[in-house]
């Protein structure tokens, strides 16, 4: 689907998922088994390069493979079918030896999936680098921080793009762990690499070596733990990238304005309302994020597969694997694109965060006040004193309500304690800690420390 | 995705929604804007025609519409500068009058839901139709019903098959309830129609005519309901007919093999395994079954869309919509052809039952028992009798312990009266009425009764 | 879970699906049971009532029939059994007489469906009514409007809550097509109505009558359609409010300030910050919708039931089932609360969108120049003129653009031609249209037309 | 919820989950913070003590602040205010000292996750011992493999529960690398520690040692990728446990009877149907498998969390995680129940492969034919000469095709080889390798090799 599927992935990963590849993994996938026999001593030397020449540049019909498989269950039964068709006479007998349509599946799936989460962990290593510069260009960017889409207290946009590195890095580390786990799928009909004889785990561990995949404890066919953890991960990958661009979308709004994507004129761009900057791009990831808990969910349930070969959960993992891999894809790479290209709007956080004060310092305020007053006369008097107006007029109202006390436990309070207690700065004062703290935590290595 | 899509899918619904046959759709609903603003006198007469006759033939390239969505954020935008190049000049200001992008491709997924709802009407039709032929073959065909796995009580086959019916209409009813509230989308960029000015509902109900879909109380941009909808109507269709499946899977494993889907010789063959014969296309329909859920859920999450326009939820739906339509064509023929070839081994069942006996009849003899004898009593007897052996070991058992009660409750208990309350026939006098009762609520117009 | 959970449900409904009630439904099913076999002349006649009087005031103890079903796999085993140590001597042997577990449980679910649904019935009605209010009182009352969280064209407020009510009312549809289907269980362990005889059937339809739901056309042990179209709707209903909610927390943030829920001082109030005014109603209710999804899924997913009783499908649906049946009342109730209190500040409204004009006429003045200058042209003098600044520049801009455009077709073009395309007016001709048509579709009858 | 939900959790992990256990972690979390202000000379020295003694004891009234937090939107604030009427005076002032309600509640609910999630590993490395321990014991025990429903070919069962072994361990130990990342939250309003000055950071470190949980890099208010991991991982467990409740379901059918469940005369009974003998247990856990989905998805979808803090998800996220915890309690206790005590029939997996064969040799006959007879014609022969009868007929049968075919390939093939190829030792010699490559990879202690 490419008309409406676009918008999901990005060709650079979308390709390495198309039937053509997959195909390809599936041949792979069978030469390398005729290697892994040889090297077993079970078929004859030679008989892996003579069928790789002979398959080399055939072009494979996918939608026929898929009509075919629609009858066999999958399309490994007519691949093969056709392989046998060009193979060698020699070779015929041993082409997918001792195997079973679900090792030659699992273990393309598995090829795939390695390609594409390789490119993957790269994506997220950009856009975390580029959260991560953010971070630490704008960790004395004042800001509003706002709760329940109201405005709270101040906050930087350092502290800001900080909690979007370490999101993204967190994905990255959860998908780089999965990367070392997928593992080739061989074991025959049950599991039992009955045909290889004694030398079955010996073809295994030379089938993994082969494709570059780790070797299994044993047949997974329905132990479906490492598509899980799969899914689980690129799922927090589509979610750690749809979390930044719901930050996007909220802070570019009309009336907000503080940041917008980049990409020059004409992204994002309506001709018919020739004003409109949409963030499109984050949008896009935000699509991306929607259907990512939905897949993963079909992943986890199809993991109820029964006896040596589920009737039909397994079935039920492929386009949903694929569709993972693809919105993984699409939203690391747009989400890295957005960071890099952001465009903050440092005199507009500035300004908002002026008009929202002094109210946005009212807590601060009342923990200024808090251990001379007490708590409640602390929220009493703040409480009382943010409606004056400005700085001046609040600190006024503080003292005089402070003044008009009998217990008198405010006596001494100054103006100057209470201006600087109404500064957003006072409350930053941590804030580039919390930047550093999040950098050095994401190893950033183009961040002097 | 033809390599792994087919198993899920099917030709005839899938070539429905395929990448021509939406920009198909998209082209159609321009058009058609175009007379229902002729209609209300905003475009010159004759310039749909002119326009639709630029565009006829002509051939899209999905692929470029798709990476061109990328940037716009949605294929009609590209789409659309490629109509103004072909369509006449006195039609270039008129083209896409007044609509926005959502307007159109809305209407489009509209068009193509109709058609293929259309068709997933007929299969759930023609599955509840085989369904309830089974039922009326098999109403007097005895089986042993199985409860968490385990040999219960008898039924008949055709209970279970009426059962099905049921299921399969009921999903069928909610589908075609749904049918009906398929609607054109067109409100504008806010959805105020405001181009038009006050012929604005005249425009929609125009649009509506020309395409054959209902005209909505108001744009539903961001009120998602009818996809809601659907999508659950869609998902129920599936998980009725992955009911069946997973009956039929049951009921055709080696243990069981009290049916086998028909097909034919080579039907779920396997080559190296002359001797399987598998449920292949029940496997399939399970494997829809298994994907359908999390379909469902993310267009129901999808429905949280913003102001005028989400920022993502509308894209997410378009994938997992086209899918739950090609799951729910796939899943509904498949099932119907399952019905329509299933094979019944009515002597594999009553075997089964017979050698289930006398244990599956132990719940009818302590209720036949129970008046007399009292709950405990009754259960005492039946439970230490039923390990006698046959029906004939059986009641001379209970004969024994209820001589041997001074109570005397049981006090002309007799031989016949046990061995009738042993046979299954004394269990199964309502199963004919509730064949009859399913297949008229189901109003199956070939089953006279 | 009272801690947590009140957030989502309300009292109101919690109360009526609670352990004790749970509990007194299943009593209440036995009861009928037995009078609904007396009516068929298969139990003693006053068997019932003795039944009825000897367990009226009885405290059962929920948790110790919940920690018993584990052994039991549901608590309907030990109900039972110690409902025989409250019964008559006499109606021992006829009480859960030729009943399963399932079919107490699955009617006694149906029965705190049935009471739960008629009151949401009435919160949705409630809320469709409040939203439609505020869309009469508020059809005049212009808005920006906002898709992709940009500004895009004018609309008005009564347009934005007519889709309230139209999407409410739709939910409110669904929800109450779903109603009538919900039916009582009786099959017997396989569904035959064995233990009955002949008298099967007329024993369904006593029962159904005795409890006021429907009578099935046959059991539906793992027929499991009506469980998921009341998910479905319970979730529709939830995702309706959901959207409200979505729309009432954007239209609420302090950059925006369009709205604000009611409820007086504290509502949503923050001590430490006092300024704050959270939409704290509104994000529970959101918080509600990103949950209904998943569970939707859940009942969906559970459906897949083999043979006479499931092995696991069947007890997944109970707590999502109750939970869904929870969060839809919840929800409902909320979302009417804040649509009845909703603060509308319409010069906020009036203020926004003038700030963003004329750049929010640039659509309109378009379509308004098209049909004289054509398309490009159209778009290129009004992109052009949109930055010059207000409306009289905009329009003295476009004036001179056309002037010095040798083709001329812009002749005759008129300063006040200009002026009235670029007046938001202009394009909200069609509202009033528009809110009538949703206010006459949703049936409101407190609103004169 | 008791009644229903008792057979979802478990009594010793749900008890840690409770309401009084929630609120306790909630006063935990509140006394942590004062005595991590404390060491940060924040707060003066000996509050911590003062205000932990004065709520010592106390019983707070989780439905009251459950009712409460509906207007807060938390429970944390109905607390918090409960508290202060609790603490000395002198402490007021310092009761959740610069905290935000989000803190205090994350904090609890990882406290309480901490010590389920301890609990749950330690189920989970029973559950991996005992299948272990099977795999050991019945490494030489024949099975028939069964691929979709269908004998397929010979297995041990010591390759089955070895696959267990290696699917529970794989969960445990991604919950293990999970368990380390919880961390507490401290960041007050809007994540930047104001209230704290400087010593901001030193506080969330001491607030972590105070806790025992992990100090996070910073506040993660709305990066929820630790909730998300810990879902992924709970959500694991019990589809781990689940995939082998549904194997021990299919193997305990009653035309299976390859296992049963222990525990002993009325385990999994029923009165009314003395026969049967029901897996109770893993109908449970399969209940709880066919939830987690579900509750995984949202607490995924849930992490689309705005600015500073969220509008709903946060909210989204408490319940399902509560389930999932106690979900994964329940399915991973009660699995590593139906492990160890599970009553294997060695013997009627010996019939039921003796039944079954040659049948289920044919594959590993033709495998043996192959290099001889090519491909094709080994397909052939062996098809021919499976429905020939028992061993010996399907060896004449084969020799006499064999030579029949004038090729002359089969020369020299002996009756001997072919006995053997047709013998299930033939097909198993790798299993013993494969079984102890599992045990081994789940460095199971007790298994000596």
């Amino acid at each position: 689907m490419t008309l409406l599927g676009a918008v999901a992935g990005v060709a650079e990963v979308d390709e390495l998922l198309d039937d053509p590849a997959l195909v390809q993994s599936m041949v792979t996938a069978e030469i390398a088994l005729l290697r892994a026999c040889e090297r077993a001593d079970l078929v004859p030397a030679g008989t892996a390069d003579a069928a790789a020449a002979a398959v080399t540049g055939h072009r494979f019909d996918p939608a026929a493979l898929g009509a075919a498989a629609t009858s066999a269950g999958n399309p490994v039964v007519p691949l093969v079918k056709e392989l046998l068709t060009l193979v060698p006479d020699d070779a015929r007998a041993w082409l997918h030896h001792g195997a079973t349509s679900q090792d030659i599946l699992d273990t393309a799936l598995m090829l795939r999936a390695a390609v594409v989460v390789d490119v993957e962990l790269s994506f997220l290593a950009a856009a975390r680098d580029a959260a991560a510069a953010l971070a630490d260009r704008h960790r004395a960017t004042r800001q509003v921080g706002r709760t329940l889409g109201q405005h709270a207290v101040p906050t930087t946009f350092g502290v800001t793009a900080a909690g979007w590195a370490v999101g993204l890095d967190a994905a990255r580390r959860e998908l780089e762990a999965v990367r070392s786990s997928l593992a080739v799928q061989l074991g025959g009909a049950a599991g039992t690499l009955g045909v290889y004889g004694p030398a079955g785990p010996a073809v295994v561990t030379a089938f993994a070596e082969e494709l570059g995949l780790a070797a299994p404890a044993l047949p997974w066919h329905t132990d479906r733990s490492r598509i899980r953890s799969l899914a689980s991960a690129l799922g927090g990958a589509v979610m750690a990238a749809g979390k930044v661009a719901t930050d996007v979308v909220a802070l570019s709004a009309s009336e907000v304005g503080e940041v917008a994507e980049g990409g020059g004129a004409g992204h994002g761009g309506s001709s018919a309302m020739p004003h409109k900057r949409n963030p499109v791009t984050s949008v896009l990831v935000r699509g991306a994020a929607v259907r990512a808990p939905g897949l993963v969910s079909t992943l986890h349930a199809a993991g109820l597969q029964e006896h040596q070969r589920a009737t039909g959960s397994w079935h039920a993992e492929w386009q949903p694997l694929l569709e993972l891999l693809s919105l993984a894809g699409g939203a690391a790479t747009r989400i890295s694109d957005v960071l890099a290209g952001l465009e903050v709007d440092a005199d507009r956080m500035a300004e908002t965060l002026a008009a929202a004060r002094p109210a946005v310092m009212a807590e601060h305020l009342t923990a200024a006040l808090k251990p001379r007053l007490g708590r409640d006369e602390a929220q009493r008097v703040v409480g009382a004193a943010m409606t004056a107006g400005d700085d001046a007029a609040v600190v006024a109202a503080v003292l005089d309500s402070v003044a008009a006390d009998a217990a008198g436990t405010g006596a001494g309070l100054g103006a100057a304690e209470l201006h600087q207690a109404l500064d957003p700065g006072a409350t930053l004062t941590a804030c580039g800690a919390i930047v550093d703290s999040a950098l050095q935590s994401v190893t950033h290595p183009d961040v002097a420390r």
